[in-house]
């Protein structure tokens, strides 16, 4: 009746990590507004490729930086020889060599700085896609399974200068239409947000849409939530970001005017003390990628209550599974969890998309950048969405493969842009001449 | 120099439950003493097996229950048909079909007594047994990996009457010798449980010794700790389980004479905010198997500080992913994390091993009853402790394989015996007539 001889394909170790190789790539970025600066004309990011003993290609993808490039090097040094299978100790590994680092070492940026998430997430999401490909099953497979076939995402909208980044910097492709047009626009009031979210709607399908602030006077800001919400009615979930650059008394006042339109407030103040107490005030769900960013901050967190949900970013957290290790912390304490990005391609999409599509609850929108990159690395091209929503791949593993041929035209781009690491400061005062980056603002 | 190609093996699903065996059986138990009574000759056990579409088998046992088995073959109903690899999906259907249960549901015995949390660990476990053997990796490696090749485990010490359970229930077997004769000894003081340590130490080599406590009046089990300690030495980690029956003057009084020998002090008394009382005024740490004892729980836990190590089982936390994720949130929160047993057999040995080998922290021998059990349902036979450890199994899946004339012998005996659940004060009762349990005793 049933048949279990030990199979052919079992052997005492799973397939080895023979090659691993890290590419920087820069990826056109049009010049958004936030509250560190300004992005440049390129956003940089990392493609790392495993080869195993027996073949098999695994890909991932992290924001790029010449330190982290040069500590995943290094980490590639003493992965080599060993198991896809044996993520635990890869970690243990990765964690003996570049140690713990402290919550202090994220920074005070909006993106997070520290090198051992961001390496073991590449390493991790890498060797998933390795299982998958080796096991025959689509990664949210090996992470419980799916519980939804599409995963839904929200409008992100910036404050941006007219341009369209890249070798256009802040030129214009007057042939554009469309989105392509509506993305190279400028948008600094109200009224300008108000027809990005539009464009981005209407090309997308989006059904809940976030406002990157922290640019301008809180007012401003208030305000363009207003004509959203004008715009879109009592249907359409809206969001702010001031990324932690308001004060304790302008969140605590802003946050009230907002309170009858917000679906959540993204971390309005800077530390967990602060959320706790902007927490206590306002009826406004608190959601945060800036305040509780590690696992080493959630026992303050709930001590303190200094949110309602997590928005993690498996970049940061340390990979795939550990993203779902938060998932049932946060399901444990009754937080909400969503995701956070940052400028990034389709094989960080997929990623987002297969943890999208395995998380137990999923009752936010996840953010994504994806809009803005009009570039790609991957062969099947640029990702759909309809209703803003994608699919999870097909196929096994990640369910994407690199362009080689873009991926060398990206890392072209990369060694002739001559950045090395994400610096909005230095951008914005391209601009603004002595323009200078503040942990509180306003 | 890479190979994607979409392999053959690749489907839209994983394979499919097409057989739901509950099989109950009765497994030979001598008469052990604890706060709830006494264990009957027989212990009840439930194998489940899974047969999927292209027949493979997966197998995995919990704790028997007429009750538990009932709603398991419900449950069977419902899973027909569903794809392993979906075990979120699995848990929601469970989920909603059976309800959550609330931690008083537990029951105020040393066991747990919640349908859903033993069902979706029946099923988990036969799931990854299936996906082991389809991947061609041992479960382990579905859990992030080997930490460990060899899982330590302690000796577990219990009061009890002369006998050696099953058909000669109080009688002896005259001809045995070694540990099968220490088995069946009667230990009630001080002496007899150093003797009994003894012998289960020379027959399975353990390094870390539990007296399963709550028996008699504290200075008695105090005093068999000291006694061990003068016959251990103290290289030799020593541990009390009262099952949370000591009142908080008596848990208070005897936590501090056992302050110098103990390495953690278990269930010293009832409810978190006791456990929290104590922990606060002792150095020894506690651990819980009573008080903390479903994800439910934890908030509070950790509010409180009721305990420092929690003692999980599978069986009773839905499985070994939610224990990688029980796992995830001790040390999050600085717990340490150990494991509980029940009376039972090598399927829930090789579970245990699996997961303990996948711990990313391990630091203390892990409790087993597999010593008191001589029968075995599996293959292989019994498994053997090597310096109190036990190996990793070899193999696909859980490495252990289905002994289908062991486990007709075994349901024989579940029918013959006539026991439908455990109820250790039924038993109790036989040799001391009138006998209840107390909740708080002493």
């Amino acid at each position: 009746m049933t048949s279990n001889p030990t199979p052919a394909h079992f052997a005492k170790a799973g397939p080895r990590i023979r090659e691993f190789i890290v590419t920087p790539i820069a990826v056109v970025d049009p010049p958004l507004l936030n509250a560190a600066g300004l992005h440049a004309p390129y956003a940089l990011r990392t493609i790392l490729e495993l080869i195993t003993d027996d073949g098999i290609s695994g890909i991932s993808e992290i924001p790029g930086n010449r330190s982290t490039d040069e500590a995943l090097e290094a980490a590639g040094k003493l992965l080599v020889g060993r198991d896809v299978f044996q993520l635990s100790e890869i970690r243990q590994v990765l964690t003996q060599n570049f140690g713990k680092e402290t919550a202090a070492e994220r920074g005070l940026t909006p993106w997070d700085q520290r090198k051992l998430v961001h390496i073991f997430s590449a390493v991790e999401v890498a060797c998933l896609d390795i299982i998958g490909k080796v096991v025959g099953r689509p990664v949210v497979d090996l992470l419980g399974g799916r519980m939804r076939d599409r995963v839904p995402f929200a409008a992100y909208l910036f404050y941006k200068y007219k341009g369209a980044g890249g070798p256009l910097a802040f030129g214009t492709d007057p042939a554009a239409t469309g989105w392509a047009a509506a993305r190279q626009a400028e948008a600094l009031t109200p009224a300008g947000i108000v027809a990005q979210a539009e464009a981005m709607c209407r090309e997308f399908g989006f059904q809940s849409i976030k406002l990157k602030g922290g640019v301008f006077e809180p007012q401003q800001e208030v305000d363009a939530m207003f004509a959203l919400r004008e715009a879109f009615g009592p249907d359409v979930p809206l969001r702010i970001d001031p990324n932690a650059i308001w004060t304790l008394e302008t969140a605590l006042n802003y946050g009230k005017q907002l309170e009858p339109i917000l679906e959540y407030l993204e971390d309005p103040v800077r530390g967990q003390e602060n959320m706790a107490t902007v927490r206590k005030a306002l009826k406004t769900p608190l959601a945060t990628n800036m305040c509780t960013t590690s696992f080493e901050d959630i026992p303050n967190s709930i001590a303190l209550g200094s949110e309602d949900i997590i928005l993690s970013d498996h970049h940061f957290w340390g990979g795939l599974r550990s993203s779902m290790t938060l998932a049932g912390i946060c399901e444990t304490f009754g937080r909400g969890l969503s995701m956070h990005s940052n400028s990034h391609l389709g094989i960080s999409l997929a990623a987002m998309v297969h943890l999208g599509a395995a998380l137990p609850q999923l009752t936010y929108a996840l953010d994504t950048h994806y809009p803005w990159q009009s570039d790609e690395v991957i062969t099947a091209g640029r990702f759909r969405f309809e209703e803003g929503s994608v699919a999870v791949p097909e196929g096994p593993g990640l369910g994407v493969e690199l362009d080689r041929e873009a991926l060398a035209a990206l890392h072209r781009n990369y060694l002739a842009c001559g950045l090395t690491k994400r610096d909005d400061e230095i951008e914005m005062q391209k601009v603004q001449p002595g323009w200078r980056f503040q942990a509180v603002r306003w």
